[in-house]
């Protein structure tokens, strides 16, 4: 039985601007989250630069800052960890992309970056591509794997290859797909260059002709006839979270990307059914799976997703309905345990303001409850209000030492 | 047309210390400023070091640091920048210092460091001593060019230099012109040290000599006879700022170093007339300048100089009406544009207090107005209100990051 529970819960994109709609307000400001206000009465607020002021995060070197870890030395790039999370093994040496499905014409014209989406054949048509070989490289073992959607990853796995490579995926449509290049001048770089386009070439070749993309033209679908890749990455040399602290940590996330970086660090990761990164994830099931894990963990990291889907996609209420079901898996979670034993952060990865549809560089709202702490004068949970926070301005990376040393789990720095 | 205008105005050495004759106020929280106030009130406020905590600011570094540059890596000594300033071209190996015309004895002892100020024939004895060869080293090119009053910069221009040699000027008078030394013990410091002390033997010699130095003397005026230097500097490498942010910027200053800095970075620099840089300069002029560039550019940078030659000078009043007509300037600028259009950041480049009549470390104010920003409860622009800014305590490097954040010009870190 674990004595103190320490949490750090992470509202994706939770921070917001003023919306006019909202009477100048944001919706968090406008949301009814009676837990959080009564956190922020008895602990202690502020504002928190999750990456450094002024720059809008990224969601993976976001929650590597925030899980204490400078995200300047231990961000390497998506793909690794989209890898991890999506329960791919990986090695030092290997270089993972993020990958879509799409569908191309025969000049390799892009149609559909998203080959429509949902690719009910992703399995099979996975399968189809991976192991394969590239004759540049026959040595180098070719590892491809299927994520939501059309969604998947990409690990090219051997000696010799680079992270620094350019992308195959355009990011737009009716364009002709890029053959990657190298971004340093070495030979590792261009080797990586050429198996990824190689690689390319051949899913281009199998999945065309497929006979699971002739049933989908078949049916009125687009064919997923090609793999578009993104993000090359490697995975990070890292001080195991466990060896660091000295704690047994685990996460309760939806998202594969956020399950990587857990795993990255050290962190085990748990299941949720029905936690689906998604609006409609199960807060009240994750919540029950936080309680539970706090009698075998030390450190319970939650990163719920839905407020950031509400933001990219302009969805006002939902945005703010996401945040008060947030705030009763909080209570859920605050009620069941011993509020002498809990040591809780609540904040966000970045702020996605709903003007704008996606991250930016405004620092988010933080909350720090432990019993021990003395509280400021702020009296609700807010962007607004944390400005008057007794935490002042932060660092991603300062959350967590603070947890830690109010738990009293932080190493005296000498004598 | 460019849409965002983001604005950076710097009230150089603004920020003072509570005065006794003032009620113990400072200048800015006597000083009337409508304009000033009203953003406060709409946007947020803080309170910043400019270089570091307690570190008083030189001017160059400032101004480097509040355009968003590292000052410990981009500040390579004050010469180069001078030099820019006065419209000289900087080459990657020159090594450039501040010179002053100044009067010197037969044993050369400094009776006057400035020469009387005013030198109504420094073109003609510039152009005296002009591409001189010296004997050490004649294949390096020496560059004089005057600035105002008794003012001007050298340029060192050839292979093998060093900036690490130390003044010439000795900074004070009735005591004897210092030699300069090498600061490190390599061949390049030693070799410009020479040409360094070669150069102002001959200058001497050949000023004492020239006839507009006895026209000077049969008037009853000091002989502008020696050319003293130091801060020497190199032109640092630095990554341009629209290379940088991919935005178009302008600088509009009266002070030639400011003009420098500006150019060093790759802002193009606007010649307003009537911007002299002094407590006289027509600040209405600029204003109308910054409007108008806001057509063709997004960011522009306005340096105000007047507050602080107030404070070197000991005049509260003309500090205060000179802070005065800054917000005279600042209302000018914000009712022509389009409020919902404009990024605006207002602070000063250090404190000056009158009190010491020099730079200080205290943190200086500052206030940013953004149209979607989330304001705090600082209802006026002042030293004492800024503590109580939503900002809270930022570096001079942090501020260009969060106007660029808020006009939605910040690269995402990451994915």
């Amino acid at each position: 039985m674990v004595e103190k529970k320490i949490l750090l819960i992470v509202v994706d994109g939770m921070g917001d601007r003023p919306i006019p709609q909202l009477n100048h307000k944001t919706p968090l400001e406008v949301a009814n989250k009676p837990m959080m206000d009564e956190l922020a009465k008895r602990g202690i607020t502020g504002i928190v630069d999750v990456i450094g002021v002024g720059i809008p995060p990224g969601s993976a070197p976001a929650n590597i800052a925030l899980l204490g870890y400078d995200p300047y030395k231990c961000y390497t790039g998506r793909g690794a960890f989209e890898a991890l999370g999506l329960g791919l093994e990986v090695m030092p040496n290997d270089v993972a992309f993020r990958a879509n499905f799409a569908t191309v014409d025969d000049n390799l014209i892009v149609l559909d970056r998203r080959a429509g989406r949902y690719i009910a054949e992703a399995d099979i048509l996975a399968e189809a591509i991976n192991d394969i070989k590239v004759e540049h490289a026959p040595e180098v073992k070719i590892i491809f794997k299927r994520g939501i959607e059309h969604r998947g990853v990409l690990i090219l796995r051997g000696s010799g290859l680079s992270k620094d490579v350019s992308d195959t995926d355009p990011e737009r449509e009716n364009i002709r797909i890029q053959f990657s290049k190298p971004l340093v001048d070495t030979l590792e770089a261009k080797k990586t260059a050429r198996i990824l386009n190689e690689f390319t070439l051949k899913s281009f070749h199998i999945l065309s002709n497929h006979k699971a993309n002739f049933s989908r033209i078949s049916r009125g679908e687009k064919p997923a006839n090609i793999i578009l890749c993104r993000g090359a990455g490697t995975l990070p040399t890292i001080e195991k979270f466990n060896e660091r602290y000295g704690l047994k940590g685990i996460c309760i996330a939806g998202v594969p990307l956020i399950k990587g970086v857990a795993k990255a660090i050290g962190l085990d990761v748990l299941n949720v059914e029905g936690a689906t990164g998604g609006l409609d994830s199960n807060l009240i099931a994750k919540a029950k799976a936080a309680i539970k894990a706090t009698k075998d963990y030390d450190f319970i990291f939650i990163h719920v997703k839905g407020a950031d889907t509400a933001s990219h996609d302009g969805l006002i209420e939902e945005k703010i309905k996401f945040i008060e079901r947030v705030d009763k898996m909080i209570e859920i979670i605050f009620n069941e345990l011993n509020e002498y034993e809990v040591y809780m952060a609540i904040t966000a990865d970045h702020c996605s303001p709903i003007s704008i549809r996606d991250h930016s560089g405004d620092p988010v709202p933080l909350l720090i409850y432990a019993p021990n702490i003395i509280p400021d004068d702020v009296k609700s949970f807010s962007e607004r209000e944390c400005l008057k926070g007794g935490l002042s301005r932060l660092k991603g990376l300062d959350i967590l030492p603070i947890l830690l040393n109010y738990a009293y789990k932080m190493k005296k720095f000498g004598e």
